[in-house]
């Protein structure tokens, strides 16, 4: 069944037809702008010689008996930067309020007019994040010239509210924030860059925003995509939407303030990556984990550093392997997601045990569990298998949990076959570093895989 | 200045660049699919003989002393029907149920089956056509074998407000709705479908819904388009998104229950384009506009009526001259919009003088001050203007307010240049069915056309 409002490939084979009613009449237009005013064009009449600007867009339209209908096609195209930077609150780095530019010379303009004509910029600061960097920000601002006003906020998973959106387009508009020319910037961990995602969006219907990740799991998830959103009537995320940040600024150091468990928490959205697809991470992390957590992802070789910087090199990975997985599938308009692999489970789970469990932890335990479904299925030998749990122990993960059982798995799936159009698409890694999306749910070897999982790792 | 998020054109032109920076590796990835597991490929390997599905999307990465960017180019495509219909509620009229759905095979599919398997659909009426249509919305779907909510509210100006849209989303988690099979539909006025559509767009990241609009403001205007919103901080539509619905419902019979006032209120919309694009159908309103007003635009001789039935034909180029402006500009990226004419003086009137003024009779005040300003700029004659303001008249619409003062005007235009780039982007009429876009003030016209809009038009 595809009766969603938006597709993403197949409008052009299926050209407008009626419903049981004789066609009387089929028009295909073309869309030319000739002195600001856009007319209809049909099909043939529209070639290039034709003077005026034409669109993309086009409308197909029926005439019937009953009256017409017209078909509109419409796309539009979202352009975003991901950037990579070392002392983001360095006054001397201009990434902070220029790095979203994307045309040099406007860049160049603004940087020379920064003196005479001050930035204005609006920032949402994690309070936690603020406490530790709200100075180093300030300072920045006040050595750059810029107009600024900082909102410290709770962005806890508890406090991911539609109240905090309204709290924080309140204080936008208080600002009197310019959507053309002044992006809101947002500085924290997920629930921060979520928040203040769809609070932009909303605003104006559409303003802007920076997304500025300061934990390693926001640094290699939600920076690089589109979702925003909220938690409602506690569930995950329920409101929401699929429009990204401008750009994203991702600044490593920001993770050596950030506690060993959350470096974990993070690792746990690398290792599903890597198990997605790219074994070369999968056997860094295998090697070079305890070193990470230990050094807290910093190094002193920059960003550029050779291919032993486990730090630069995962980071890079997970965010190249991210990127291309969403990219073709910005709006998620294709329901077979290998980046949902750990995200099965782990929504109820997460929402049934919160606080007490991360959201990567939550993420680990469902793949854990899939890596012996994967195994009772012979996606992988029992070697594998043990290297990859090993791994994850080795990263600090939890690897079970006793709030999974058979009924919250089973309860899982029936959610997500209700959600993703009636199949399961049900990403299994094979081997390492490679996986498939299946859609047999193949009871039997869940309830095995099941029973081998808690056999194993329960602790006695 | 252009650091807007999503931008329609340019990315071609602009391949990513870095600032002040020695450039040490540019890359430019297409995407892949091979297998379910996306891959980037360089522009160079990426030519026809590639196996798998090539993505739209493109990555370009860039490769510095300070690091690696990417920039990512994601085209999503919104594609969504306009219905005309008559007898919407006539349980024999499939329309409501599936006229949704592109795939002629899926519908046929669900029409058969829908005896055996209930269709579930949610539907929020405006309170004021609840009352007068409930009972047959009620009748189609029992008739229909559905199983339905439906949900009135008072969607009023004042109301149009993030907590109804809240109280939306509620009710339609209550109803477990599945947002792959199961639409919102929206029956009501502007206000309804605005309020409605926002939901939607929230609920799930997306759920698909479907405006019916009953009022001829909205069947012209709300229902053609795909801007949702809310009003915020006493500001018009403040809060909101750019989602269309998945299908509009155009039924003319609604029209007949609405006042007389209120379907000047639409005619005004339709003067709009009219005056924009269309001087047939500018020519049509100065001549039928009574009868449109008399008749509340019902006709005997249906959709399909020869060109004397003024109802059809004035509503479907109104329509059509619609669309064509909004397909190429959904999300409103090119911010010089002949739609706009109407719209530059009349949000703060309304917002100021409400609920005294209707919007179409606030945008017909303003229309007509411009269509001073127009004459004063010699862009019309004096004939031109008097037809103008002639019919106006004719349609029983407002054409001077005493709130509109040289102040509100200056406010306006500044508020424009400051929303809109630094332009103000003023639509003005050329005669009659023509018009062109201006950037330049022009004072002193301002000044001399509000003085004679006021000595001729004020009431004595």
């Amino acid at each position: 069944m595809s009766c969603v409002a938006i597709t993403g490939k197949t409008y052009v084979e299926e050209p407008l037809q009626c419903h049981n009613i004789s066609v009387v009449k089929n028009k295909d237009f073309h869309l030319v702008q000739v002195k600001g005013t856009w007319k209809r064009k049909t099909g043939n009449n529209c070639n290039k010689n034709l003077k005026g600007q034409v669109s993309d867009a086009k409308i197909y339209e029926s005439t019937t008996e009953q009256g017409t209908s017209w078909t509109v096609v419409s796309p539009i195209i979202f352009t975003y930067k991901v950037i990579e930077t070392l002392g983001l609150l360095d006054p001397s780095n201009d990434t902070l309020l220029l790095g979203h530019i994307r045309d040099p010379q406007q860049q160049e303009a603004l940087r020379s007019s920064i003196s005479s004509k001050p930035l204005r910029r609006f920032v949402v600061m994690d309070q936690t994040v603020y406490n530790l960097y709200g100075c180093q920000l300030t300072d920045y601002f006040e050595a750059r010239n810029v107009l600024y006003r900082i909102l410290p906020l709770p962005t806890t998973e508890e406090n991911k509210s539609m109240e905090l959106v309204m709290k924080i387009v309140e204080e936008v508009h208080k600002f009197s924030l310019d959507r053309r020319t002044e992006p809101i910037i947002a500085i924290g961990g997920g629930v921060c860059l979520d928040i203040v995602g769809l609070a932009a969006s909303l605003y104006r219907r559409r303003t802007p925003y920076i997304r500025v990740p300061t934990t390693l799991l926001s640094y290699v998830d939600a920076s690089v995509g589109a979702k925003t959103g909220v938690n409602f009537a506690n569930c995950k995320n329920k409101l929401g939407g699929y429009i990204p940040p401008v750009a994203a600024f991702l600044d490593r150091s920001f993770i050596q303030t950030v506690s060993r468990r959350h470096i974990s928490n993070g690792l746990a959205e690398m290792l599903k990556m890597a198990l997605m697809k790219h074994r070369g991470l999968f056997e860094l992390l295998e090697t070079h984990g305890q070193f990470l957590l230990d050094s807290k992802f910093q190094s002193d070789s920059g960003l550029q550093g050779d291919n032993k910087d486990a730090a630069s090199v995962s980071t890079r990975v997970a965010i190249e392997t991210m990127i291309e997985e969403l990219a073709p599938n910005l709006w998620e308009d294709d329901l077979d997601r290998l980046v949902d692999f750990g995200h099965l489970i782990s929504p109820e789970l997460e929402m049934k045990v919160l606080p007490s469990l991360l959201h990567g932890e939550a993420v680990n335990i469902d793949m854990s569990y899939m890596v012996y479904v994967a195994r009772e299925r012979g996606l992988m030998t029992e070697e594998e298998k043990l290297r990859i749990i090993g791994c994850m122990v080795g990263l600090e993960l939890p690897v079970w949990h006793q709030d999974v059982t058979l009924a919250l798995v089973q309860h899982s799936l029936c959610e997500r076959l209700k959600h993703s159009a009636g199949l399961v698409r049900m990403p299994l890694p094979i081997g390492l570093g490679h996986a498939e999306i299946f859609n047999d749910t193949g009871d039997e070897s869940l309830y095995r895989a099941f029973e081998k999982w808690c056999d194993e790792l329960r602790p006695q």
